[in-house]
């Protein structure tokens, strides 16, 4: 298991998150990576109050920032493109291959999810308010609109650009996660299948079952439960 | 100047855009990183109704694509940072500097990008309709969030990282150009005159006059007016 306290690498990740967020944080996009890479790598936890000088770290006071000795670095985006350039399970070398699973990683995180988060920002976080119920018809055409043209490309390809899979497609992957409160990427099998498949690889299921652990690990205390 | 017919770079833009649009068409983000490159390219016009073949270059149907004979490639961050890695103006060559700047193109992509198309779309699209009207107010404080994360983090450097400009200050900048319509930008002195740092780039400068200058030669006839 390449989570080790005495690894180079470290990543940000949150002590605990509510059960909505769960499993898709974004530490998680990191995690994955680091498996698919066979890279070890340690764990600093946040609570959701972090302290102020986070943000000399991460300006937007997210997660995760990464960080080798080498390089310190935040967005996901950025974070799996320098863990991939370490290893060829994740971005090819040649120019084309290389830049094709790059503009995936764009793709993933400004062609789609903007549209995705929207609809899970109006189902979770503004739910019962008035304009979030006059606008989720909307909103959600438009993100099946953004999985329509995805389910165009992929067509009966197994990722995005064939038959390797990338960071392009590690990503991807997550950004369609954020959909599993709904049937919307049920509505394309061939999009169902493409996530299925990307947690069925070992080192996603490994990530996943670290941050989750963390999580129960770090439950809540409920108020009163002590008296 | 760099836009010539013989150039083995070629990208794809729009013959014409509407008013609000024209100068913030994304085909700017790769003629403004082609121009401080120095590299020559062409463009290839297209209708505001694609050809259907448009979506296998494409698939979310937008400009630009790019193609130099060695990558063909779509989705601007990606763009910008290929044509980053053939100049030192662009992209710094050493690890840390490098995933400095390419952390910031997926910074004003994902992270900053979203709030503000958000706000642009409420303004232009969807201005009249009454969930925008109900949504504005917290749309633009969480826009202004934005704003000033990236401020606070900025300070009183010129550019995101110091002293050198990079790809991701190129994005940053085209991205806080989509609220030219609105003051909010002004409310942050510091990012006011980074935008206007960036715009006064002599290669801002040809990219954004190269592109005015396809829609005003490709003005739409009235309807009638040749009646």
């Amino acid at each position: 298991m390449p989570v080790s306290e005495q690894a180079p690498i470290e990543i940000t990740a949150f002590r605990w998150a509510p059960p909505f967020a769960q499993g898709v944080v974004r530490d998680l996009r990191a995690r994955w990576a680091l498996e698919e890479a066979g890279l070890d790598y340690r764990v600093r936890l946040l609570d959701q109050q972090r302290p102020d000088d986070y943000l000399r770290e991460q300006p937007f006071d997210q997660v995760p920032c990464f960080t080798d000795g080498t390089v310190a670095i935040f967005e996901t985006g950025a974070i799996v493109q320098y863990i991939g350039e370490q290893s060829e399970v994740l971005l090819p070398r040649d120019p084309q291959g290389r830049f094709r699973a790059i503009q995936w990683t764009y793709a993933a995180l400004n062609s789609v999810e903007p549209a995705i988060l929207n609809l899970l920002l109006i189902d979770i976080f503004f739910v019962g308010e008035e304009w979030a119920k006059l606008r989720r018809p909307g909103a959600e055409d438009f993100a099946r609109l953004k999985l329509k043209r995805l389910s165009d490309w992929l067509g009966d390809k197994p990722w995005l650009e064939g038959e390797c899979f990338s960071i392009g497609d590690l990503l991807m992957v997550t950004v369609l996660r954020f959909l599993r409160h709904t049937d919307l990427v049920a509505e394309f099998p061939n999009l169902d299948a493409f996530v299925k498949r990307g947690e069925a690889r070992p080192a996603f299921g490994r990530a996943l079952a670290d941050q989750l652990a963390v999580y129960a690990a770090n439950q809540p205390q409920l108020e009163g439960a002590a008296a």
